[in-house]
């Protein structure tokens, strides 16, 4: 199946979404961005990709903080973002790229605020993936290298610096369904049966 | 297509909901109540459906407007509900209908706070359908007898409406993804896509 839409992927730790991300990939035959976004942000902006993926979706800290962890970037270089905190200037490098990518060609974005910064264009179905929390512990015991004892923590933990990485930057509430066009919930499907659901979905649209 | 779930649709104002239910019905053959609950409800618990149609998908009011409006019943019945606000009493008796239509047989509901009602079945797909507002005022101007000049306001204030219901009965938020198994933006879909999107969920979730 050829598809022309820019699909963009919100997910809840631990709901699949990077997987079902991949999958519906290579399905539909079109590009896959996640921590890939990180690496063309950097090359954007000329910052060391190592900083940026410390920074990655998370929203700017307070100045006192970033300059105590070393996160403030003393303008050098990326223009006139030099005196950004890394997290601006990462949110800002990722919004240009996908802009930039999204005048070429359809693809699948997951996590960055995507939905939000493609909201404009008519090609982008907007799509969040979320599952019960004791599923996703039990997805991210097994996905991500996590102490048993800490799983709950570290799942709340990550959906909630998400949360505040999205509503910081867009303004908008996470997980809202009337921000996307597809909410789908995981706790009772496979990575295969929800990559279905969305193809079937993109199937009845394009059919209009 | 056979279908042995109970679907419970949740929706926005004008978002064609009550529509999408009822062809959703005709398509797996299987029942659809909206409005039909308060009937039931009234024969349940004995009380006048005209009352109960006044009360419909409306948190308890305070008891001063309640005594005001007449929608305080002095315990006219109803076994040990009599000391109730009319409100509560429908709440009650759909809820108590709800429940033993579950034990039937399989059928699709429009509201009431099933979607919370019904949380512990397993065999029940909760779904929540929303659009973006100016398709939802244009909508309401077509189905349903609203001045023009109004029309923004009676979308905004009968969503309101809903979602205090909901939060009021539920504890839950209305329209906060993670309490639905499938949220469908109809802004761009016709009532016969969104309905196709649905049974290709239903399909999905059976291949398991």
């Amino acid at each position: 199946m050829s598809c022309n839409k820019i699909i963009t992927i919100t997910r809840q730790y631990g709901s699949g979404g990077h997987d079902i991300g991949q999958l519906l990939s290579e399905k539909l035959g079109i590009k896959f961005y996640d921590k890939e976004l990180i690496s063309l942000a950097a090359k954007e902006s000329d910052v060391d990709p190592e900083i940026f993926e410390q920074a990655d979706e998370k929203p700017t800290n307070s100045l006192l903080y970033s300059l105590s962890v070393g996160l403030y970037n003393y303008g050098n270089g990326f223009g006139s973002m030099g005196d950004l905190p890394v997290n601006d200037k990462l949110y800002i490098a990722q919004h240009k790229v996908l802009k930039d990518l999204a005048e070429k060609e359809p693809f699948i974005v997951v996590g960055r605020c995507a939905d939000y910064v493609l909201k404009d264009y008519p090609n982008v179905i907007k799509v969040f993936i979320h599952a019960d929390l004791e599923v996703r512990i039990k997805r991210a015991l097994q996905e991500y290298d996590i102490e048993p004892a800490r799983a709950k923590h570290a799942v709340v933990k990550a959906d909630k610096n998400r949360a505040n990485y999205y509503s910081f930057y867009s303004g908008q509430k996470w997980g809202q369904a009337d921000n996307y066009d597809l909410c789908i919930n995981t706790t009772h499907l496979s990575i295969e049966q929800a990559v279905d659901v969305i193809i079937n979905y993109v199937k009845v649209l394009e059919e209009e």
